[in-house]
């Protein structure tokens, strides 16, 4: 938590549960990146936190955007982005939202299949596209299978295509899950990446540049590689498979810009037992998997937590949000603990919060409004 | 589908994703469940659709009403119910919300552990209360786990806590699990409550009502015994344990109301292969698990579809949702098959998709706006 967030907190009191973004640790972050990636161009992926604060921060920081959605496209130009300046990186699109991207100035478009790239030939001519292939995702905490991407062969086969359909062939990406803790997992991809490029520049499509996607992780419970290290382990692979003819480098970070900027403040509603011997006390918070925290979903990603009791003695805990739905437990097996102290109506902060928590929040499941946004 | 929605969807054509919900169909549920069991009252799940069409049609059917929130307490007297027709059924409140309910004239509250009692010996005194015990979940298909519901002995003590406490010690609940496919599971919960009311009238507490929850299944993929069925184990248990003392019967059912009378008509964005060997078509939709089908997680409910193609040959495909998250994926273990002339921009119905859909939307994951609702 930053200093700032926390100033706010004690002071605000604000209302749970509720998200506090702390905006110049964005802009930290996204430094950051730079120095250890500096010939990477970052686009920083819209869907981890739309919110306009961040989005004009990042475009005076000279940041691209990577839009999931048309409406993501209009977030970043609202915030002043230049279209040039977004790449619609979606593999699944609407022909419509391609247009109607393509009317308002995008001229860069992700695809992994024959009926988007004909999509993108009618309603987006001449763009450049790039078509992201499978990689493994092995060493991702939020792995992403099989959804986006495409084998190889029909990867060739597709960038020969666009170039025919009067596209322009751009690139290739690829991404090797989210929050990935493996710096490996991208020299892996590179590699794979790599020997497409030279397959293609046989068949005559000169590739110029590669989208290395996100993945670059936040601390959560556990630690993970600093970002120099994944920038050390990208550049080298860069180098040892493209020497001195390197191509456009792009990544597409989202959880890293915006997840330690934030913190979910929230409030302790219940603290119970099943049996009057049951050593695991269940501690029901007013925000849970529905109000915005999906991601832990599986106990995927181990948020950590601040109590007023910290230091005090611990005991197990399972920890759940407040809807009438059970699947709405965010922590059964992940063997958290939490002071014996904790009562009902305790405020607690769920730390580095910022990434993938606000638009994940259901409208009003059970009548529970989304959480309240501040950014400081 | 109902004719009436049919209808609907030919004339209007409306814009997609949407629900459509025949309110008709509403009404004809509700009175085969009273049918099924006239001795029950019916306790409607607001949380499965807390549309005003809904809630009001059901107000003028004499229905009474199960709230998860302040909220949804709300929503039902903003609808015409009266606050005695209101049951706070979540055993996890903020204090201030059980105050503002009480206030408004709620007088029955569900819990699980002494810490809510208190609260509600505070802020709610001398209303009924009912203690939710654990029970089997065995036959559902979206089991509710231990969240809800405490053990048989804790249950016992709170019950003669609460009349200490100055509340009146009202009844007893359970819940067997969200589409709950076997009528046994009922029986076996019942005889769990009956020992319980047997040894509370011991120990001085007349207990007088037994909330058997929801559960009540609806036909997705497969077909599930008839309502009658459930209702006839049910009354069989319940006479079986109770004899001629029979308490109060509630139950609160949910899907069982809303869910076959909805339907949501949704696009195809995109069909597309992996490689180009692949036997598999993945259908993209333009709605997904974070569009409202989120009880589709681990492929736990699983829908039926509509295409334009239907009766045409078929062939294996994953299913799954707009967003740039791999786990926005519905259907891709569960041996789903489609017309191969399914194409992008094609409409296709999703069945019975009246119940858990429209709140459980993220408020805009990706940029996407919520589905629309229209009620007919």
């Amino acid at each position: 938590m930053t200093p700032k967030i926390d100033q706010f907190l004690r002071s605000e009191a604000p209302a749970t549960p509720c998200l506090v973004l702390d905006v110049d640790r964005v802009e930290e972050n996204f430094r950051r990146l730079q120095v250890a990636m500096p010939l990477a161009r970052i686009y920083y992926a819209v869907k981890a936190n739309p919110a306009e604060p961040v989005l004009s921060r990042l475009v005076g920081l000279g940041s691209s955007f990577d839009a999931a959605s048309f409406e993501e496209v209009e977030a970043c130009l609202a915030a002043g982005a230049a279209p040039e300046h977004i790449s619609y990186g979606n593999t699944i699109k609407k022909e419509a939202a391609i247009k109607a991207a393509f009317d308002r100035g995008v001229r860069m478009f992700a695809f992994d299949s024959e009926g988007e790239l004909r999509k993108l030939a009618r309603s987006a001519p001449g763009s450049r596209v790039y078509c992201r292939i499978l990689v493994g995702n092995d060493g991702a905490e939020w792995p992403l299978s099989r959804k986006f991407g495409c084998e190889l062969d029909m990867a060739r086969d597709l960038m020969i295509l666009a170039a025919e359909l009067g596209l322009d062939p751009f690139g290739l990406s690829f991404h090797v899950g989210s929050q990935q803790i493996k710096t490996t997992a991208y020299e892996a991809a590179i590699a794979k990446a790599a020997m497409l490029f030279t397959d293609l520049r046989d068949a005559g499509v000169q590739v110029r540049m590669i989208n290395l996607g996100g993945g670059y992780p936040v601390r959560y419970r556990s630690e993970v590689p600093e970002i120099d290290a994944f920038g050390a382990a990208i550049m080298g692979a860069m180098t040892e498979h493209f020497g001195n003819a390197l191509p456009d480098i792009v990544i597409e970070p989202g959880r890293f810009i915006v997840g330690d900027a934030g913190v979910v403040s929230a409030e302790v509603v219940l603290v119970s037992r099943k049996g009057e011997d049951d050593p695991v006390r269940w501690v029901y918070l007013d925000i849970g998997r529905f109000g915005g925290l999906a991601e832990t979903e599986g106990e995927a990603i181990k948020y950590t937590f601040r109590t007023p009791h910290d230091g005090s003695e611990e005991g197990p805990v399972t920890i759940a949000g407040p809807t009438c739905d059970s699947t709405d437990t965010l922590y059964e097996k992940s063997n958290y603990r939490l002071p014996l102290q904790v009562e009902s109506g305790d405020r607690i902060e769920i730390m580095s919060t910022g990434a993938y928590v606000t638009t994940y929040a259901s409208q009003r499941f059970n009548g529970f409004a989304p959480l309240a946004e501040h950014y400081i």
